[in-house]
């Protein structure tokens, strides 16, 4: 049997802290959607588009990964792909807890609902988008902190 | 000697964990104020008023539970109800630490306060206003997160 | 209705921490009862009958409170006395986590099992008889840590 | 390919939390081992045959795992599984710290070493060994706390 | 050799909990600079020209201290300082987490950054700016929590 | 004048971990003592002599670092060396709070007294001593987890 799951998140943008986390998934599982949420609610770095262009080129040598945005609940739009499996990074520990409180919160929502969490290497432990949207702000190097893909896609846009 | 508490908050809106702590704190205490913040520094999902109705209806059948909206510092809106004692719940380990240092400033303000912490049950333990909003907000079904009356003036006016 | 609650620990010794909770407790109860637990699994630093003595020494003056030794499971220990509160003191988040496990796990042996913790003052907060055994063992002075009398009996029985 | 994994653990005795953990790795992974460590620098409540017969007592059922004893470090036991990735249950807090320094830990000593993390369900998020041998302990009922075959041997052996 | 480090904060306000590091700092460092951030993503209550004005009167009477305005990145600024050392205040288990993650992405884009930590005292540990705001925007009485000179300046300009 | 500092622990044994610390400390004061603590209450794996032994060869090479062993209250020894300030490294979370606790402890015992906190690098931040004893017991490869004096001391004298 086919072993799915999702990986969602804002990615505003995608870092090397999320793409530890797609690789590990990915060999675990036979397939991986990574999964943009629009979130409405805070005004992201990136827009939605610019956010999925960017998870998708930093993933387009995963043959088993597949980007797609939603913007619904979470439990409702693993619902609509038939997949019951969310995977997670865990940066720290104020991570952790926020982790167990959606996962539980999930869980009464679908009683099936079901998280598996990676740990990243430690170099990527303590890299987070909101690092990068920092960096960026203030013009400074975001090479070590996002997939090359991604930070020459940044360059080439932003940069003049 | 009647002894009275204070159980202070946003309530946006008022949840299942919330009427679990009201609850637990009304066995221990004579009369528990439930205190509505107005918090104007943030703009909440329900305004002010709406919020105040909700945790009435939520707590209609509990005679020793009083609402009340304040608009002041939680120290000043105690001292204004000749009350030292204020109730929190206590979700998990971040909302912990927020406490204490709310508690510590709080009792740095007036060193009389005291503040008591209920934990709730566990299937209301990882309920938070926050997650009920973000389910609103996606049309999602909030039936297990809040109390049953705010369920139905919540779908009446706001289903269409 | 009178309300009463039970303080359990090992207090090996009581320190000015755990006196604060009492008075605190006592504030809000009518009766609190101090189990001094005789936790066999662990060799205390002062025998069951001393741990005993000095819990009553600290707090012969609080006239609402009892000081009960027990052997046997904290929630038996609670319904042979009819009490259904337990309270417990918050010093740091260490404390907390323990603390959730411990009353979840009492929670699931007896439904109606209640916990209820208080803060101590800022002055107290750090206290904890661990690091009174700690100056104990190298001779150090104690006189702030714990309450006078437990002070005036240690010095007088251990120094010479 | 077949995905395969190790759960270690002291297992002094296993739970229903253990049993939540091994059920959500059996669902992701196509074997699971269960690892327990002979664990000599403590004295365990159950000697190390024991746990292993209480393991494979309360995972008879489940087709894909394994029981098996060890007694060198879990990552050259996992090399001599020819399996680099190991399974863990959370239940709090501090277990996450704990688990995330013996995860880099052995990420430090086997580069390919991986470690992937299951949520239990609420209800066994706060059950522990420690827990259980507690009750024990002072002939407390566990029935609520381990697998049903685990209680009925507990029972039939040391109960009189 | 002299040696200098940088304490860098958006300081809105300043509080005796800064003062408390900076006068620690100011005992191990032969130079303290205080840097104040611009910090253009979040409005704050005092405008940059502000926090700097209350920066330099708390600070006044401490010759090795001096206040410096910056609005590039903390690595950039440092940089531009010649000055490797970052000296950071701990309050409570939360900051801790995040001083870690900005330690560590800190590090990983200057490889010779160092981060020293300050415990203040006690009776400082649990002010913050976000709670001296809170106070002000009530009306209420900063007195304790603000160094001398702060909080006269605030209630002259501010008190009518 | 002199600035000087004591850096005090077991040392059971010294670790890559605490020399990264030693280093950064040694960077920002004249002089550092590296106290190894006697520690009677719990039997360590190398005894007091072999465990100041090593801390010698490990600092062999760094002129400012003193190793002395030490059998009373950290705070009477830190006044019979007539420095008052005490270096810690900090790990992760559960250090910290461990670390504040002792630390005001300490403080309440001699207000003077000062902590100053170090980040070890992310590739020394989870390495510990009980880690390194695990490893050793069960005869692992400790070589990039000690400094290298340290694991040649070991291998020759425990190798056969």
């Amino acid at each position: 049997m086919m072993k799915s799951c999702i990986y969602p998140g804002t990615f505003d943008p995608i870092t090397n802290g999320h793409l530890d986390v797609i690789r590990r998934a990915s060999n675990v599982f036979d397939k991986v959607i990574v999964a943009v949420a629009l979130n409405e609610s805070k005004t992201p770095y990136f827009d939605y588009h610019k956010r999925i262009e960017l998870a998708k080129l930093a993933t387009k040598d995963l043959l088993s990964v597949e980007v797609i945005g939603f913007d619904n609940l979470l439990v409702d739009f693993a619902k609509s792909q038939n997949i019951n499996t969310v995977v997670r990074g865990l940066r720290a520990v104020s991570d952790f807890e926020y982790e167990l409180q959606i996962g539980y919160a999930n869980a009464s929502l679908w009683s099936q609902f079901e998280t598996v969490y990676f740990m990243p290497s430690l170099k990527n432990a303590f890299i987070s988008s909101s690092i990068v949207r920092s960096v960026l702000r203030h013009n400074g190097d975001i090479s070590s902190l996002v997939p090359k893909q991604v930070y020459q896609k940044i360059k080439e846009e932003y940069a003049n």
